[in-house]
């Protein structure tokens, strides 16, 4: 019998799993006469080189092979109890580290959940727009995607009731601090209002939270996971806080999701990079996280202030556009005589580039939007490509 | 509607993938007065740690900020082009590096494989017996296993012609070199009679090769790869040869194949660890990997002439065992009045362990055998070890 490698070699989840633009655009933004808006990269300024190459050699020094061998899946147990202190300390919420998995990037804790809880055809439930991370990972498991519109303080309550009131709903994926691509920050209403619907339909719930530290007010709106941390999954990463490179995250549920996540992911790639897990620990033991973080919240503070301040004096006044509270993005629209599309063809000549908003949408996108990144573009260079943008509009 | 956090949360996937028997008996020997033949780890004695933390030093003093941020979801070009230039100076090779793909150890490109390929129900073609972690991860993707048992020489050709003749196979995963749990490495007449078939059948074949360059006579047979490059996925790993820490392994296939894997990994983890890529990368550039490679060759050969030794003087006549040529490990089958469970749980009260040989089959497992790794066991203690095993069989 011949086999399949000629006629039609590929799983049917392959197509379902669309391509990264942005990859694309990035291609662009490697060309250093270009300004790029487009990237979710933190401003590398930031990362704390000389600090990691000293828990680097301390890590060399005191632990040698240790740090080099295969270690377990579930992630360095020290580490696993940082992290728990740090909810405490912000929160004060009790998480007992083997409630915690450590995770190659956040991103892996999205393929994790995707194994672990959906068959083809599973309903999702997504903010509209969403994370284009989030919509390629969770495509490889073929779920039917439901949408709930994001407003300028949180999701359309009204909305999330229909959804979850007509649909089963596998489970529901969303950013509530700081949201990529929007930069929206659910309010204290509109959280205490989701969860009341989450718990009254029993609804799982994937609260990814990259930039929740990254916040410019110094009081942290509670999380989801707070009122219902039995039926929420929340993933927290170390790539804006520290470095992207490291590719470290984790993923906090309960003693059962948790377990079950361990074995798929042993699966994936055994565990986490185990040098990469011993230098960040060595780092977050030597130096005063709170301050390294204040560092980066201070320089976002100042280019979102700069960003805002330029959308407003150079963008038309039918413009519309959200006023980040933290993180790195701010989210666009455009005059309906122009998409996003052509406004990047015009732009590119120019040498400015950003993501058409389109990109972000699991289905009928709105192609009058935009993502602008203010966490890695040079203060001086952004005013003059914003006043060649907004000229463009 | 209620929803299924309570009722049945986790997809039909998850109760396919059998837990690892492995990972139970790891955390016996985390007891160091416990002697383990059941690891498969490589002997950290000879991670050149030195040397990666003089690489380390040197990468964030060149590089810095660079290697901490987000990288190309194909892995840092310049060891693209090393992996290339190896297979090109040990089988004159030619691998273009972008059909070369950096994952995170070679595990993860069978999690990439998997969703490249398998439908459920699919057939997957397996040595019998197997690799548990392939067993671990395809199981993931449910596809219907068949298997081929392995001789002392490589696979039996007349069951893999009947398994290819008899049904539609999506692809053939194998360990052709010094293969886990066996130790066996395929004759070079086997390799010929199975790529006859597999050319026949246009059958996908993933070559898992770890240990290839972990051989204790100086010349390689050549891979399946040389001989069906269009059909074959090759996949190899920097965690036998310089450790496993660093979670770094590479997947060889045509442009298509890569692409698209290229897409699955980044939806998976976006890329593998930059600073990990970064640290190697300038490891292999400064030192001399052959020399590297020749230390642990000479140790793990006189590790395996010590075990064989122990096994021809204190185990029964009746035991049969292979003579691995490289690899870490050696294959057991005991007589059929015990099983290895009856022999693991006697022994294990004298403090010494090993894998049952039950865990790597895809089906109806031999319950007679056992793997015993020697790469990873003092000489010393391993004498006195192999005589209470002898005697308790």
């Amino acid at each position: 019998m011949k086999n399949l490698v000629k006629q039609q070699p590929f799983a049917n989840r392959v197509s379902a799993v669309p391509q990264s633009f942005i990859r694309e655009i990035l291609k662009v933004a490697a060309d250093p006469s270009v300004l790029s808006f487009a990237g979710g990269l933190p401003n590398p300024e930031f990362f704390p080189v000389r600090e990691l190459e000293e828990s680097a050699a301390k890590v060399f020094q005191t632990q040698g092979a240790k740090a080099l061998q295969y270690t377990v899946t579930e992630g360095l147990h020290p580490l696993r109890e940082y992290i728990s202190g740090r909810y405490r300390k912000r929160y004060g919420l009790i998480i007992p580290p083997d409630e915690i998995l450590i995770t190659t990037g956040s991103q892996q804790a999205l393929d994790l959940i995707g194994k672990l809880f959906i068959n083809p055809g599973d309903n999702v439930l997504l903010e509209r727009p969403t994370y284009l991370g989030a919509l390629q990972c969770l495509s490889m498991f073929q779920p039917t995607f439901k949408e709930v519109l994001l407003e300028d303080d949180g999701l359309s309550i009204d909305q999330l009731e229909a959804q979850l009131w007509s649909n089963p709903i596998k489970l529901f994926y969303g950013i509530p601090n700081f949201q990529n691509p929007t930069g929206i920050r659910y309010s204290l209403q509109k959280r205490l209002d989701a969860v009341a619907l989450f718990r009254k339909y029993e609804t799982l719930v994937v609260e990814d939270d990259p930039y929740g530290e990254i916040l410019f007010d110094e009081k942290p709106l509670p999380l989801l996971y707070s009122y219902l941390p039995d039926q929420t999954i929340l993933l927290g990463s170390f790539s804006k806080t520290i470095a992207p490179g490291l590719r470290l995250g984790w993923m906090i549920a309960n003693k059962t999701i948790i377990q079950k996540a361990s074995i798929m992911k042993q699966a994936s790639d055994l565990h986490s990079g185990n040098l990469a897990q011993c230098i960040l620990l060595q780092f977050l033991q030597d130096y005063d996280f709170d301050n390294h973080i204040a560092k980066i919240k201070n320089a976002y503070r100042i280019q979102r202030n700069n960003m805002l301040e330029c959308i407003g004096a150079y963008f038309p006044r039918s413009v519309q556009y959200t006023k980040p509270e933290g993180g790195m993005f701010t989210w666009v629209k455009i005059p309906e005589h122009i998409t996003s599309r052509m406004l990047l063809e015009r732009s590119m000549k120019e040498k400015i580039i950003f993501v058409p908003g389109d990109t972000f949408y699991a289905s009928d996108p709105d192609a009058h939007t935009l993502r602008l990144n203010y966490s890695n573009v040079d203060v001086y260079k952004m005013r003059n490509a914003m006043r060649i943008l907004g000229k463009l509009i």
